[in-house]
């Protein structure tokens, strides 16, 4: 019964190689079944790697690859609008010292751009902008001196700075302890620095006759991350384009679009306009600004590799900044592959799930640093937790290629990773062949995730504010408390993004079954500010009036107004309790059991919050779960529709499972959900019409049983050791059940 | 050395009598040492009773009494601007049933005055006023008509209801099964009416020569309980103006303040104005007015009284509403003496620190009903708990008279309870002889509460969310989570309350040493968008910057602006998390020990909230008590001035020992702490300079044993009974303690 396949034992790998390490990188390639070796940021591929026979793929950073060029132009560097740290006046003349408080090898004040033309003082206190007139910048004393100013109130200054270290750079120094000299990073905006960079370009292109792939690892724009004078974390936005800035784009941004953006429009009050914000119009402009320089920037470069006969891929880390693989404009670059680092399901979905014919190639973690590979580091169990959740969402969409970055030669002291990377990709492979590069069989039950982003931030995980309460790693995003993308990301189920302000102009599309809004309260994943915009509104509730389901967690919808938190309360039949209504009454309905969403739950449900606030407001609400009376799972119908609350939903099987149940309900198709489907929520499975193949996993570390229910209603039952997946027969499906294939 | 006063073995004590139950009226009076006899709501003084030697204290509830003239004059009872229940156009025309889910016997839509001039449809979704040419009202099938409406917009519509069920007759009712007919009320502020009241009373008057002392248990308005059609409650609010309404009063507000109010000025989103909401400056110009009216009103009885030979009482229960002890204006009234329901002692002092000259009178819980006293009941364990939080604020400002309510033959049942009475009234007496009328000893040491309210609310206690989520009696106010007051209550610190208008308007008062916050965020009682002014703001910086203390509890200061949440928080060295600031870092300073406000919390620190989402914004910030990261406790310097944040303080004797030492240390008076002081939390001691007398008491159900400190630094150890009341010797410390009084 057990087919698994053997034909792929190599290929669709990408090797991280290093120069001195030869034999250890040829052994690597081999048991891994390498096709392409690549270099990374601190290696070098010698010309003995260079002869292995294996494919190459070069790693270049161009904006931060010519170090004299950059320190000979340094004002071609690129900008950020930073903000002082607040100063209270105790009498009439403030000082600021703007970069107190920020590391002093990252940032230098710009002054050449004249600072009463760039900069604004602003009186936090008021809101005021302080009038030029006021206030002086003593550049002898590098201070603002502001006068006339109320006592008690309190000052900022909003500064342009030149970045004067690479942040990726930095950022090695200090994980590895690096004494090299900073890496200066250069902004392509500037025609006299991309004509350089597009000359420096065809020479590289011309020395890397071998490469078959250029992996553009940089593009135009780094992803900020603010340092503070102790070399910690100040800010960090991983999608963010606070560090796009330069004084002629501000001014041919202004030509286009009629206004010119303030340093507050960047500042944001001190919030950066992070990915948690609800992006204001202005920054969604500037958004696009970028973004279509960065593809007329990135197309010019794939030109040349088209022309010196390569492929490019880009990668979607340090760089995806006006990159938006996601945007329709995107495809005019003409990318070939696409390649995202990724350690959970939801990093996999973000790049499986991308439009466009691109190849799509996963970078797993852990990567080959020593943070990890240190002696007492555990890089197996690291990985194998990572597995287990990518593997999930690769039996739903699959991706086409795995790789690893930075330096192979640390994994010679860890042979029990060697050998679970060599178990790993046989399993990858063994998917990749039963897809056939088809995503897997799923009814037809299709979710869509509304937010203040839509698709430019599909798949990007929403942190909850647990998150700031946190130690953390800086490289791997800890999503304490809630994280349902992650449950969603490997379900049978069709998934897209969409705008609030799509949904506010054309409604639900038709084909839609479940519209979902999760995200914390008053951010762009809820949508914060555009639940008061009544079109949005009407627009979801007509769509369950007329039968769509709606699922809601954490704050869906909520903005307080009106005399309601939850816009959507009367069709979520729960509402949260703000401080506001504490003198009305809650219904208080007795929690249910035996509810379809709820039939498989047997301990405490965890919503991954000890209280919600959340309280049942329709008679029709039926109670699902509570803890001390706060709501944590709720549902309740809607004219022909249904809604579904969750006061949370952190990542675990038992959750997914409630989210799989929560959604067929919600689309009122309970009848669909048991069409492949693998009884024991532990475990998983999935089938591909194509091949006729079918995948059964086990995602514990413990021996499970199960049953698996084809879509004919036929069962089986199947046993498997810890992690194992397995390939049953399924071919007797095969007819009846692609006949019931959706077409997203 | 137990000096237990024997002398007022009797008297300052109110007995409520019951026709038929003579006999043990008079054994109740001579046990409890009674010198007052009353009727309740339901009881009646026989003339047996008249004639026990007792002085005669007479209730009356003159608006309404007359239940004749009420029912021939119905067009003269109390209004009330009801919202409707929300209702969602599916196409273009609504109906709403503006009534529905609220008691049908409670109210009845008033459409005597025309509901176009009076009434609002309102389109929630979009928060515009629907033009009265849309909709009608169709008297006959009792609904309002909607038309072009606009598709899955959700709409109310605020209706201006007669009150025809009077509040504490409805309460009876429901509580006690009643079945006689139902009481209504009339509203004074009709001359006809009010001349009616005015020739009943002066009848009454008459009627009641034997009566000492007239006790106003209504005056002219009842606090609003909105009840549903379960007989359930839906709203309550017990100091507010919502029932306060009729057309003549709302035309001479216009006519004085030159604008009309609204139905939403009084509906407020169907948040009614309960008092956790901000009051808008309209609705407090509304308070004015009623209450200028009510003491227009007051005055006139008041001097009828006097004219009869007889004093007044006031009840603080019912009838609140406009009467504003607080206000300067209430004096003018006229009242002898003040009678105040209490079941801690916040209540205590809400009566005790009340200006002005009247006679204090405690009425007690539990109230002699069938709720309590029945089979299986135990008004003995509810008495105590209340009478220790009753003990510890009388102990820091006396009150008068102690005294009951009800059905007395209920207590027959409760021999346990008599004895528990008999004992209580000894120790209320002891301590009313050791306190002469003056307040005991304190430190020089000013705290004022400041919020939105002032002294409007004075002594009211700021429910915190999480009250809504508990099953609750309805006649007691359970304060679930936090509770700061009551732990203050019982404090010998001076206790003021100051409005933040007023501090925006003339600064913190010189004479205070710590300023207290405390209260949700965004509600009355943190101030809410009061924080947005910059006068509040500043005045309170300036105010700790000089060198006083600010203590913030639960939302200190909160409202969302200019990048941060606490706009105090740079005085108090942390802010909450309210999901904008994610990506922006916190500093995590460790958890440290020893500090003076900690030094004596040996179990985990129970702030009452599992986490507070508020981090350390500040690298001064010192973090006393953490939870999973979020800060529970934490201290902070500003200028000379020192901060002290609490996440929640719940009532407990160690959190009211926590906030005595945070008060001290905000303050910068560590060393004038343990001047009369008693070491051991559990016990607390009280000392009067006029009379030299100590009291000592145990506030736990177990033994204890604590040394108490002398204002000169003598100590001595005392033992105590569970819950005793000693009083040691203290005359040698007289003379240098007096020294030291503070005048407040």
């Amino acid at each position: 019964m057990n087919r698994k396949p053997e034909r792929l034992k190599s290929g669709s790998m990408t090797l991280p190689a290093e120069a001195g390490h030869e034999a250890w990188v040829a052994e690597l390639a081999r048991r891994w079944g390498a096709d392409f070796i690549r270099d990374s940021d601190g290696t070098k591929l010698s010309d003995e790697l260079l002869k292995l026979g294996l494919k190459v793929y070069s790693t270049i950073c161009l904006v931060r690859d010519d170090q004299e060029w950059a320190r000979a132009h340094m004002d071609r560097m690129p900008e950020i609008f930073l903000m002082s740290a607040p100063v209270t006046a105790i009498e009439d003349t403030v000082e600021i010292e703007p970069l107190q408080g920020f590391h002093p090898e990252k940032y230098s004040l710009d002054t050449q751009h004249d600072p009463k033309e760039w900069w604004e003082v602003i009186n936090r206190t008021s809101g005021e902008i302080v009038p030029v007139g006021q206030w002086r910048f003593d550049a002898g004393r590098g201070r603002v001196v502001i006068r006339n100013a109320r006592p008690f109130h309190v000052y900022t200054v909003n500064v342009l700075c030149w970045v004067i270290w690479d942040t990726t750079s930095m950022y090695n120094h200090i994980t590895n302890h690096w004494n090299k000299p900073h890496v200066v990073g250069v902004d392509p905006y500037f025609p006299d620095c991309r004509q350089h960079l597009m000359d420096y370009f065809d020479r590289w292109l011309e020395q890397h006759p071998e490469t078959e792939l250029v992996r553009l690892t940089t593009l135009a724009y780094h992803f900020v991350l603010i340092w503070d004078e102790r070399g910690k974390e100040k800010f960090i936005d991983w999608t963010g384009y606070q560090e796009t800035v330069n004084i002629e784009a501000l001014k041919d941004f202004e030509k286009e679009y009629g206004y010119r953006l303030r340093s507050e429009d960047f500042v944001d009050e001190g919030y950066y306009h992070a990915a948690n914000r609800v992006p204001s119009p202005r920054w969604l402009d500037w958004m696009d600004f970028v973004h279509r320089f960065v593809v007329r920037f990135g197309a010019a470069l794939v030109e040349k590799c088209r022309r010196a006969g390569k492929k490019t891929g880009i990668f979607w880390g340090d760089h995806w900044t006006g990159v938006e693989p996601y945007s329709p404009a995107f495809q005019k670059m003409g990318i070939d592959a696409h390649i995202g680092a990724a350690e959970d399901g939801v990093a996999v979905r973000r790049v499986s799930d991308a439009p466009g014919p691109q190849l799509k190639e996963l970078r797993l973690y852990p990567y080959f640093f020593p943070d990890v590979f240190h002696p007492g580091g555990d890089p197996t169990r690291e990985s194998q937790a990572n597995w287990i959740k990518i593997r999930r969402a690769i039996l739903r969409r699959p991706i086409d290629r795995i790789g690893y970055g930075g330096y192979p030669s640390l994994t010679k002291g860890f042979p029990e990773f060697v050998t679970h990377v060599e178990e790993l990709l046989a399993e990858f492979r063994a998917i990749k062949e039963a897809a056939a590069g088809k995503e897997s069989w799923k009814p037809r039950l299709k979710v869509l995730v509304i937010n203040a982003w839509g698709r430019r931030k599909a798949w990007i995980n929403s942190f909850g504010p647990q998150q700031k309460f946190l130690v953390k790693r800086q490289d791997v995003i800890v999503v304490a408390g809630t994280n349902l993308l992650e449950c969603l990301a490997g379900l049978p189920v069709h998934v897209d993004f969409a705008a609030l302000e799509q949904i506010a102009r054309t409604g639900v599309p038709d084909d839609v079954d479940v519209v979902l809004n999760d995200g914390d309260a008053e951010t762009a994943w809820s949508g914060g500010s555009h639940w008061a915009n009544p079109d949005v509104v009407a627009a979801v509730r007509a769509f369950v009036h007329r039968g769509g389901g709606l699922l809601g967690c954490r704050g869906p919808s909520a903005w307080a107004r009106q005399g309601r938190y939850f816009q959507l309360a009367d069709v979520l039949g729960v509402d949260r309790e703000v401080n506001q209504g504490i003198a009305n009454a809650a219904f208080k309905p007795e929690a249910e059991s035996g509810h379809f969403i709820t039939a498989e739950v047997s301990a405490e449900l965890d919503c991954g919050v000890p209280e919600s606030f959340v309280f049942a407001c329709r008679p029709s609400t039926r109670l699902l779960s509570e803890r001390n009376g706060h709501v944590m799972l709720a549902a309740n119908t809607y004219g022909k529709g249904r809604s579904v609350y969750f006061a949370g939903l952190p990542y675990s099987l038992e959750n997914a499972r409630l989210l799989h149940r929560a959604l067929f309900w919600a689309a009122g198709k309970e009848d669909r959900m048991t069409h492949w489907f693998s009884e024991n929520p532990l475990t998983d499975c999935a089938f591909w019409p194509e091949t006729g193949r079918l995948a059964v996993v086990n995602n514990s570390g413990m021996l499970q049983s199960t049953v698996v229910h084809a879509a004919d209603g036929s069962k089986r039952r199947v046993r498997l050791a810890p992690y194992q997946i397995t390939w049953p027969s399924a071919r007797a499906e095969r007819a009846d059940s692609k006949k019931d294939r959706c077409q997203p």
